[in-house]
């Protein structure tokens, strides 16, 4: 047994999201779900890796020798949370084109903002997105955007984890795929393992065949999966079968991006018959779902989860970015979901919190790639913890925990977040960011961020 | 000019959601909104009531002497938020009725738990409410429940505004009415004005149309409005019109509740027809809307806000009891109420960030029945105001603080709030209220709450 040098003591932890994966036996606190609390644990860290999930009081006093302490009385243990899909760096235009059709909202709005972009924007919107994000518990992100080497230099300052994948559109040429290959292959492994890469070609209407194929060969030479956003909704998919006869899910599966593996962002558009092409390749792929910005942007479709479900496909927690969704909050984001689920099945029983819980922890870890490594308090992974209190009013009584998670916390009840072992939230303070700078270098770039009078735009929506 | 005792210094205000109320000009700040920010602005606060709203710097020294100041710089200064329709004390059974229908939460969990009800559950279960409304900026609760004393009393002690109606069953015999009818008659007025009533019929299906006739007539006589379940889906039209080939909205007319003056908790099963009776009453109605219920219980009919207002009906928001929403936040409701209508409608630019907080608080105010004293920072209306810190990574940059109010902000960002000029929350921290003592001492019962053995139900669902 190795010495560990941090323990959280005396918490309330969420081991496992389903019974079978499951070492311990239900503690009748959570009877009618499938998440897992165990009262009264300890959790040991040695070198930002879990060592053991153990009773309080049963580890002997020699094993504890010189381990620092954090008291997680009152406290819920549960793995860090994974947002499986978003464009960090975003926040520099939240609430910047607000109550606008999604057409508008591209061609109109952000992607004629995007062509005033610099990498310091980039960098400081990425800074603030982190800050935002280890403050609501989010310990991981899976990013998409330019200016990427600027996200990972933030990411790797911050000490938070992230799946990174620089954007690129056909109308770039070979140098798009390429900038993005030799991103991907330059940072993977970075930051003591915390930033991880994918390939980012942007969507299946701005990505050609030839180029999809490209990245799939390319991603399986590097041993890497991809990012996309594909089916972002029905009407995608009605629209690439009027033009091509074929789905989103069939040019990702023709073209060898599924077989190579990829996060398929939103998939609002997947098909019961896509189911074909998805199931076989479960094991590596993901569909990361974003509800609020389905409603935001006054969509009919949402991730079909259900579908995804019984197709044995796992679905993450995504955000989307903040000039749509308007915060990288994953709490928000699975809350959003559950309630959107039981509505649109016409079914109260559907999406317990339980579930909601699992996509959240390991059906996102699963979805980014990282299932051996984060996504559940389990021994051998990483120490991505976040501590939450569980004694505020709006918690109160506590009659279900998992409840109280899904449908009641708030971001500020997250206290403490540790990414591997190491404190990038004390009490609700962040550690390692200075987030103040961020804020106060976008707020004086906010009138050339929003300047279209140069009447480009990085890009054309027309999908 | 009186002189003030009170004054909140430098902050942004929301003064006026419409332009049409507005003594001030836009200050170009939220130029597509109707809504209007003042930036560097005073609120002067005298006894209680907002004297005036002054530029920063312009109140000459004499007219500040004495008065106590509260820093609003970085803060912005919005009008208490007013949940609209709840059954507050049911913060007892949060998280105990989880992922079921609604037919099977009435007659399986919450009705035979309310079997179990002591007066001293419900003064603390309200006690937790108001702590976590007060804590989330909600200044006025309109509540629907049994043991109403025992509620007028935590409201008198916690400083808290509410408009209290005493539930009733035509099971009950007259009794039920004629206990609501002492109730409203009893605390109208009390806690210095705080307290106003209703009279609390349940429902159009637990209440026949004799009691609302009469209901209607005691609350004439009273000079008080009615609070009553209506519509709550578009299920419990259809089974009207079926048994009794009339809509609830036409009950509500036909039994006079209408003419005396309603709130109509949830009414998403009002219809294009049932205009003809709403509309003329405009000015004594409100329908209150709860989204996030709608949703949780799988219900495909949410409150029609768009007929609703092209007939100049006010909407509210409200939150439904705990229980069933989780939580008591009107941000929350509102955050989800602009996002459901933008769907529902297919209609981004609908529901406007502006819209919503017309809603939350001049539409509220209507609909509670206190538009002359609160939904407003106005000079002459009670000085219940919230003081929101603007300055919170997840707000950040501020490109639209409407926006940011709606679809980002977090309850915790709510810092100080008053009601009737008092802080009743200081940076976060309750002022009045012992919420620990109802949290212990609801959770020690918890046991004797869920205690469904008896085989009881306090009445039948069948709407």
């Amino acid at each position: 047994m190795p010495l560990v040098d941090l323990i959280v003591t005396d918490a309330t932890v969420l081991t496992h999201t389903t019974p079978a994966d499951a070492g311990y036996p239900d503690d009748g606190g959570a009877a009618r779900a499938t998440a897992i609390f165990l009262r009264h644990h300890d959790i040991g860290i040695a070198d930002g890796v879990i060592a053991w999930v153990r009773p309080t009081g049963t580890t002997p006093q020699a094993e504890r020798e010189g381990a620092e302490v954090i008291d997680g009385r009152g406290r819920l243990a549960m793995p860090g949370l994974i947002n499986c899909h978003t464009h960090s760096a975003m926040t520099m235009f939240r609430g910047s084109a607000e109550d606008v059709p999604v057409e508008s909202w591209f061609n109109d709005h952000i992607w004629p903002m995007e062509v005033n972009l610099t990498p310091r924007d980039v960098a400081l919107g990425a800074r603030l997105a982190i800050a935002e994000m280890l403050l609501a518990g989010v310990t991981t992100f899976a990013d998409h955007y330019f200016s990427m080497d600027e996200i990972a230099r933030e990411v790797t300052a911050s000490g938070a984890r992230a799946v990174l994948a620089s954007t690129y559109f056909s109308s770039e040429g070979p140098a798009g795929l390429d900038r993005s290959a030799a991103f991907a292959a330059g940072w993977q492994g970075a930051a003591g393992g915390r930033v991880t890469t994918m390939l980012g070609p942007h969507a299946t209407y701005t990505v050609d065949d030839a180029d999809l194929q490209r990245t799939a060969r390319t991603a399986s030479q590097l041993g890497i999966r991809t990012h996309i956003h594909a089916a972002e909704g029905m009407f995608q998919t009605e629209s690439s079968l009027a033009a091509r006869r074929v789905t989103p899910m069939q040019v990702l599966h023709d073209t060898g991006v599924l077989e190579s593996g990829v996060i398929i962002a939103h998939g609002a558009g997947i098909t019961p018959d896509d189911v074909r092409w998805l199931a076989p390749v479960a094991d590596r792929i993901g569909v990361a779902a974003c509800d609020k910005v389905y409603l935001k942007h006054a969509q009919q479709s949402t991730t079909p989860v259900r579908l995804l479900h019984d197709a044995g496909v796992p679905v993450g927690i995504g955000t989307d970015g903040p000039a749509s969704g308007n915060t990288l909050s994953v709490l928000e984001s699975m809350r959003m979901l559950a309630l959107v689920e039981k509505q649109k099945t016409a079914d109260a029983t559907w999406l317990t919190s339980a579930h909601a819980l699992d996509l959240a922890t390991r059906q996102s870890a699963l979805t980014v790639g990282l299932a051996d490594s984060i996504g559940a308090l389990l021994p051998g992974r990483r120490a991505d913890v976040v501590l939450v209190a569980l004694d505020r009013p709006h918690l109160q009584p506590l009659h279900d925990i998992a409840a109280g998670l899904v449908l009641s916390v708030q971001e500020s009840d997250v206290r403490t977040v540790l990414v591997d072992g190491r404190v990038v939230v004390d009490e609700g303070r962040l550690t390692t960011i200075d987030v103040q700078e961020a804020i106060d270098g976008l707020t004086v770039r906010i009138p050339q961020l929003r300047d279209r009078s140069h009447g480009r735009r990085i890009q054309d929506y027309a999908p």
